[in-house]
């Protein structure tokens, strides 16, 4: 076992997971704050240079999983870890946020797609050269994905 | 705390953390393999179709962190979340790959830059709506971040 312990808590106005959006894109303009702990503070010095954020979360209402789901986007039941799904294994979620400014350790946010309350684990930079690629081929999400725009999350990973 | 078990392991040719590449474009066209345990492997299914996917693994050889550190492209002390150092409060590690093929719950996947042996906690299919940004700003980074195409890392973090 791995053992990981919250630096912090992250604010939204979703206080329940049906109706949230599904991804950022969903989530354009939707303002939230990531608080981070006191002590884990000097860690965020420079972070304002970067306009976009990587968060990394426990989905923390997420319970049990099963290795074959129906995504939100999809009408056909798909292999778990092909999907975003909220209920995996290890339930752990990325969301890449834009970061508007950093107050006291707290961090304002915006196209925020996360549950209000959710433990955070870990901040990164977003940087295009680490983290974009080309050629990309997406599989069964190829049609669904610019759906996702406008999609919402209902119940069924509760 | 959470508690997270690693799915699989990831396999590659990088033994020790010095002279590793550090991030994946420095890994450009290196392969390697991800070891899914076997009763995770029904939820691979439908990953085949997309090219490349986030793996979100444990930083397995970290110790201890410092919140401010010298990272590899920069010769000035920055705050621990404006950098993609591996030694953090959660070692948690993240790394766009490209997806080869599928083999018996075997990934084959390219430009890889994670150390043989990591304990894998995660794998999510990379979806440009959801993992790509525009208007991007890099911090410290903007100069630096073309540099990690030859750039490798030494012992700093070990």
């Amino acid at each position: 076992m791995i053992e990981f312990e919250p630096i912090g808590i992250i604010r939204s106005p979703f206080a329940e997971s049906e109706g949230m959006p599904i991804q950022p894109p969903g989530a354009a303009g939707i303002k939230g704050t990531v608080e981070v702990f006191e002590k884990y503070r000097p860690g965020l010095k420079d972070l304002d240079g970067f306009s976009h954020i990587i968060l990394i979360y426990a989905f923390h209402k997420a319970k049990g999983f099963k290795l074959k789901v129906m995504p939100f986007m999809d009408s056909k039941h798909r292999g778990l870890f092909a999907t975003r799904a909220p209920a995996r294994p290890n339930p752990i979620g990325l969301s890449v946020v834009k970061l508007n400014k950093i107050n006291d350790g707290v961090l304002h946010v915006e196209n925020i797609d996360i549950l209000d309350g959710t433990p955070l684990l870990d901040i990164k930079p977003y940087v295009p050269e680490f983290d974009e690629q080309t050629q990309i081929r997406t599989g069964w999400l190829e049609k669904a994905r610019r759906a996702v725009f406008h999609k919402k999350s209902d119940d069924r990973f509760k």
